[in-house]
């Protein structure tokens, strides 16, 4: 079975929607047949490479919030991922561009499947919410990655480079031709979609249903009980 | 998408629903991307390699039939054969081991892939149904599997020896896996069974059910409206 998960780096909820659903693979009895790959989504492709303010200096700007509103989501906010078992510090975190990181999380499935992609994608949202770091910045970036698992000298040539933008741009497409509006973005099996970080006991409902669904017995559309076929007792006429 | 057919080469259902898938296929927007795959059954593994009597003496002696009532239950199947544009000889056709005629069937899969082997099946059926052939002595068999494009080195050699034998029974072991307690048996995407020669219209329904739950839109079980998730306009709160 195959969970394909649309996500940003900056995305607060991407992150506790990961928690969720790690959980609710905790608890599902085939998790070790399910295969979790992540796709880019980018929520401002339009985000500085070289940052200039915190992200909530910008919502603030953005939204017209005052200091005290924007505070308060903020709070409520962290607190939810604190749920999680996360720690986020929102108040630090800076607007930037993701694309860079995107690809070195493209670069992580091409060096090591899923399995490596998924750390490059947990070191890099632990990075930007719990440490607060600039995942624009190729210093940074290349240090996260390398933490991770992947070769220093691809990880130099794609940060050099523009390699993996178009599977950028062609996951955020198909999130797009799947109807996402924002992320998390579940798809499981290319049929069902799950938007948000929904309880970990919603992810598991999805995915008992998938697994009954894509294990089926066949089902018979058309019989010939006293119809046209032939059998060890002859043909039927 | 891919179909699974159980035949015999001496089922007289099977090549009239061969006829009958194959005008549901003509009228199928998809048609080009559909595989067709024959599968091998026997309707009597126990049948004499080297024929001593005609089919039609065998099942009055095996049903007690009347003359008259054997030779109506035969017009009748031609009558259909005729219907779907096939010539039956049914009053000459031989009792006789289909084994060997299903081991070619498995060789032109190796050799051409589904194209091949539907041409070697054809070839077959014609041979037993319409021209009346001993389709168990091989040198019938080595004429008609060479004339459908069968290398006749390899045709010797798989006749000369037990080559596919095993793939005939696996074939036989499936089609009971799946439950069918005769042919023809068609199986959609290894989804959905269509037992005997059902006709044209019906072939053509399962066709597209099959199609367009193999090329779905994907179902969103769970929305995050209102919920918990960031778009470009900001996360939820």
């Amino acid at each position: 079975m195959k969970i394909e998960i649309w996500s940003d780096v900056v995305c607060p909820w991407c992150y506790i929607g990961k928690r969720r659903i790690e959980k609710a693979l905790a608890g599902f009895e085939h998790a070790d047949e399910v295969e979790v790959h992540w796709r880019s989504y980018q929520l401002d492709p339009g985000a500085p490479t070289t940052p200039t303010e915190r992200t909530s200096s910008m919502l603030a700007r953005k939204y017209g919030q005052s200091p005290a509103g924007a505070q308060q989501m903020q709070d409520r906010v962290e607190a939810v991922a604190a749920e999680d078992g996360l720690v986020y510090r929102l108040s630090e975190t800076l607007h930037l561009n993701t694309v860079d990181a995107h690809r070195l999380i493209h670069l992580g499935h091409e060096q090591g499947g899923n399995e490596l992609q998924g750390q490059v994608k947990e070191a890099l949202l632990q990075a930007y919410f719990t440490e607060a770091r600039d995942v624009a910045d190729h210093d940074v970036l290349r240090e996260v990655a390398v933490a991770a698992g992947l070769e220093p000298q691809r990880v130099d040539e794609v940060l050099a480079g523009t390699e993996f933008t178009e599977d950028v741009q062609a996951d955020i497409a198909q999130a797009q031709a799947y109807g996402a509006s924002g992320v998390p973005f579940f798809v499981v099996d290319e049929k069902y979609g799950i938007s948000g970080a929904q309880p970990a006991e919603v992810f598991s409902q999805v995915l008992e249903k998938a697994w009954s669904e894509s294990h089926p017995r066949i089902e018979v559309l058309a019989t010939a009980d006293g119809g046209e076929a032939c059998g060890p007792d002859g043909c039927a006429i």
